[in-house]
């Protein structure tokens, strides 16, 4: 069926391979009357490109946005957004060897027994590639989440193998090329992982995302919650094995009346919760985080199988990351302002509008 | 908007509140000629229920379940299938007291910033009882993947506190309280419990799901991915903080080299994947886990506010479980057999009937 | 796959077959907040029901609706509503010879080659008794639309057989067994009707519906517009052949100079348009029409197979409506009403609150 | 919301204004294995296509399609496909003058009320050019319907303002550029047109359209009928104000004996039903009629307000078609297809594959 659309009421379509002419998506619901220029997609798509340090996959593309829909006269009309970047660095001769391999933990084998068939250039569909048009998405979901509320999504880099951050500064987080919070570990960083790449081998990372400012009752129990689609979208990221809210699995074993958040005038003493109780935000910040497995391209042989059944020794070469955690926070961060774009459009069809935060008075009609 | 449906295609409808006259559910899109009894959903609502052991709530719950739709003569026809079970065992006026406080952690504070409005007899909506239908929408689920595919769905209580299993033995999961794998630690869990119950206080817990004989091919990349939708259908379930596939977030430490799953011509060599490549099964087990947080309901006093925002010390009185954890083995299976259900129909619409495993060849239409 | 739910965001799933233990539904979405009461359900359903006249089949339901969730002391709170009507005067043993053959003109023979099994009692799923619970459904969206926005929604019976109406007065519509809008004409009416019960024959119908005050800007293009799920919704109802919006099939004669509504000061010149230009809501009355088939169950017999393919002659016993258009104006209301509803909140999900009909200033953001 | 998807299963999300740079869809859900290239969508697009002959606006587009994504070597792989077409022979200048007025009749007026902003140029959103990608869409899943089931889609033109077919053939319908069944009527309708076009005025039309070879068993009850969906499918196409199944509104006057379609071992001796029964079809062709209103982008000035409420008389200059109606018939074709499309793949998630037309042995489980 249909699974290419994320979003129920603000809706992105993605489409298009990691090596055939192009990729894009069609944004559906976006609200008129927000300003928009193909040049605010560069920032957030530069911060997810390859090819900006020597730590991620040497492929470079312009990743130019053109907008074909949707705007006029720079502003959105409500009609569909369709952004389109065609791909320029291909090197699909790079997969005529593994065309009929399956790579050991690889989408290979999976899309094979699915559709019969399967683009191998690059991972085809399976490519992160896709996950460019998730963050130009995101620009727009950023953007109206910011002006109409003042929100904003962030994340970082929270563990990369075994490293964790030894200290926490927001305003480190861009300044290296790792989107890590704590300035005087880089250079270990970058030794790790000059090291990793020379040895062929690629390493696990984690990610944690957070956005402030998020008003009090988005998310729609019991099946639209904001937790249980914070998940899925964060697990439908490329690589990614694992989701928490906010103290996650540390919750296991903490006590109850340690996890609890409790309530004073001045707001709630703690954010155990991540800011989501009973699948609704409370007005703390939503705190997410992800884990992504180590990619599974690797210089390395492994043993696997070939579409016909045989054995095979299978060595990726082409362009990768060795660590695909590194470039995943914008991605992150896309996703959540996806997430919220859509709970705050679905939060104001049922409940009136958003800038509606006091509890109304009962039995009083919304708007 | 309306979030209380889960489900593409096998689509479940849950409604009621813990203290309305009945809690039910509507199933949609079940495939005509499954043989369907009421008595078949006793064993696993009475898996779920609470009153059963010492370390549960106290409520009892006949949870009778009856069919009022879509059976004719025995067999499902197609049309939807809609259950009803009246409660029978409330005490609303428990909860008389709390009717204006926000209790310290709960979805009180989250409803009412929602809807200005809530049902504050036993969590209304927000309670655990909600689950009830998961389970009984569940079985169905269960007995068309098992009767179609042999697929079995099974889960158990993987972490209590600080506790994790010692051993590992699929048959004493049934033969416990605590759905725990390893029998000779029961006493200990039952000293633990008995201990936490005088305290007032609750606990966090793990629980670990898996699917065997799933068929590779299950699953909708992009967003329709398996380990997507399993992350939502878990993190939807009261209390839970995080979701894992596979070795979950062990993967951020583990090397390329180490987490990949080889393969040869016997099978895969290891699960690392948790049977999941690029969001589609591969045909091992799905394994997934999750946490639940500590519940917040305690006896324990804590600082909150009510509506009108006075600082006021909450007390839950009511009943109660210290540990949902140990509940809720038999809601992440049905959760689990939902999503494979739902997939499964999927798969079909798209490349043809689910029996079809075997790689097509490439330019042949399917069925 | 799962098509008992009707409407996005304002969701109706019904349930239940004619001979079933009960019919049922589950309104997801409704804002919160409204007033609700069991009893307000009786003024439609009685006027969709059978057995008040002798025009229509002699069937005698009590339809009782039980309100088992989403009402709080009287509010609506969010949750979903779920509706219950059991059924009590069901006379199955009049279907008995008709379980194995296919009535001609009737849903028996399509079911039978859909699912490969169906519930013969009564017509099961196919039958008229469904839409009860649209009618039920569509009482809380007109409660809503009323309050809201001041919107009405009356239908009237605008042909039955070749008779059509002499005048048109809206105050004698509720006053005779037809809905029909000139009074003059009910005993030609009656006098009609008697012969045709008498004859064991049947007769078709045309049912007309309008809103009034349904403000500019609702309905969604392209695959969405208003017009466009009207004309679904109407068709969906049992018997239904054909729906025209404004002129419909009259506009295929008209020029263009004649058909365009000219625009005034004081608002439009006239309403060909129905209310509805470019699938979006104009300020004008929404007016729709639709045709109903002579129903297909007849005393009168017919040659048919049965299912092991033997030529039989059916005979309908059993309790039928001569002219299934009778009691069709209600349903043709909730459904109009269910429409409107949805596209309210729909509307205000992308462009801020409904209220605000006033055309925005260009990049000035909604709300 | 997000209205620009069609399909649940075999989902088409369109794109594009008139006079933007491109217009696009994306067709999601395709099943694997599909040959396809991009040549095949030439016939349908000259079908539909302007400038063809003097009876349709002047407008000439190329029209040419580029495939972007879905497609490997040649074959569908199950990933989205993504179609795309350059605007290029707008004249925006020719709206310079009418972006601030309404045209009567024309859907100015309510884009305007919904969102506060339009793009005015050739229509925008609201311009039949969209109608491109529903035939593109179109092509797919013709083709896929008559390689996997023989099924057939046709339409033709079925009334010209007061002009009727005198005659039928199907093998006229194409030689002509009305799509007319009768040959020796032609002169008269180019005569018609010719003065019609002089006179600066425009003209309503019918379109008829049938499905042949569709099996028994296709369409959901009861919100997703195939009768229902064809009502949708056809009233969101520009300018359509009504839809008819099989007898259609002559329904209205007929008795029950004279409309049921009575079964014969030969099959059905009648399709009064147009091929549905209970919204599932029969097995007999389907047969769907739409009505087109008369465009209302004249030349001839009428009266109307601009947005800042002054009276204007507006005059519609460019290019545009006198009757509407001519070019319909692909596009009617295409929406039947669609649906057919969607339901043969919902048909099969439910009740297994697509193939099976047999009705099954009660109690046994599907494939």
């Amino acid at each position: 069926m249909s699974s290419n659309s994320f979003g129920k009421l603000f809706t992105v379509t993605t489409f298009g391979e990691s090596h055939g002419p192009a990729i894009g998506c069609v944004i559906d619901g976006c609200p008129p009357g927000l300003a928009l220029d193909a040049a605010e997609f560069n920032h957030d798509l530069q911060r997810r490109a390859t090819g900006k340090s020597r730590h991620t996959s040497a492929r470079r593309e312009a990743d130019e946005v053109e907008i074909l829909s949707g705007v006029y006269e720079g502003l959105t009309t409500g009609t569909p957004i369709a952004l389109l970047i065609r791909n320029t660095d291909q090197r699909s001769k790079d997969y005529s060897n593994i065309g009929q391999q399956f790579r050991p933990g690889h989408a290979d084998y999976s899309y094979w027994h699915k559709y019969g068939i399967r683009d191998p250039r690059g991972g085809g569909r399976s490519s992160a590639r896709e996950t460019t048009m998730r963050v130009a998405a995101g620009v727009v979901a950023k953007k109206w989440l910011a002006e109409r509320f003042g929100i904003t999504v962030r994340g970082y880099l929270s563990q990369l193998g075994g490293i964790t951050p030894a200290g926490f500064d927001w305003s480190v987080v861009e300044e290296n090329p790792f989107f890590w919070p704590h300035a005087a570990q880089v250079p270990e960083l970058e030794a790790y992982m000059d090291a990793l790449r020379k040895s062929g081998d690629s390493v696990g990372a984690c990610v944690d995302v957070v956005a402030d400012n998020v008003p009090p009752g988005w998310g729609e129990p019991i099946y639209g919650k904001l937790d249980g689609e914070l998940a899925a979208a964060l697990m439908s990221i490329n690589a990614v094995k694992g989701v928490e809210i906010g103290d996650g699995f540390a919750s296991a074993m903490q006590k109850g009346t340690e996890h609890r958040d409790l309530l004073t005038p001045q707001g709630f003493a703690s954010n155990h919760a991540g800011g989501i109780l009973g699948g609704i935000s409370t007005g703390q910040p939503v705190v997410a985080s992800m884990v992504l497995k180590p990619t599974s391209s690797l210089r390395l042989p492994g043993e696997s199988l070939d579409t016909a059944g045989n054995v095979v020794e299978v060595v990726t070469t082409g362009r990768h990351d060795p660590c695909v955690g590194i470039r995943a926070t914008p991605i992150a961060e896309a996703m959540m302002a996806l997430v919220l774009m859509d709970q705050a459009l679905r939060h104001r069809a049922q409940c009136g509008d958003v800038g509606t935060i006091t509890p109304r008075i009962p039995g009083q009609l919304d708007g």
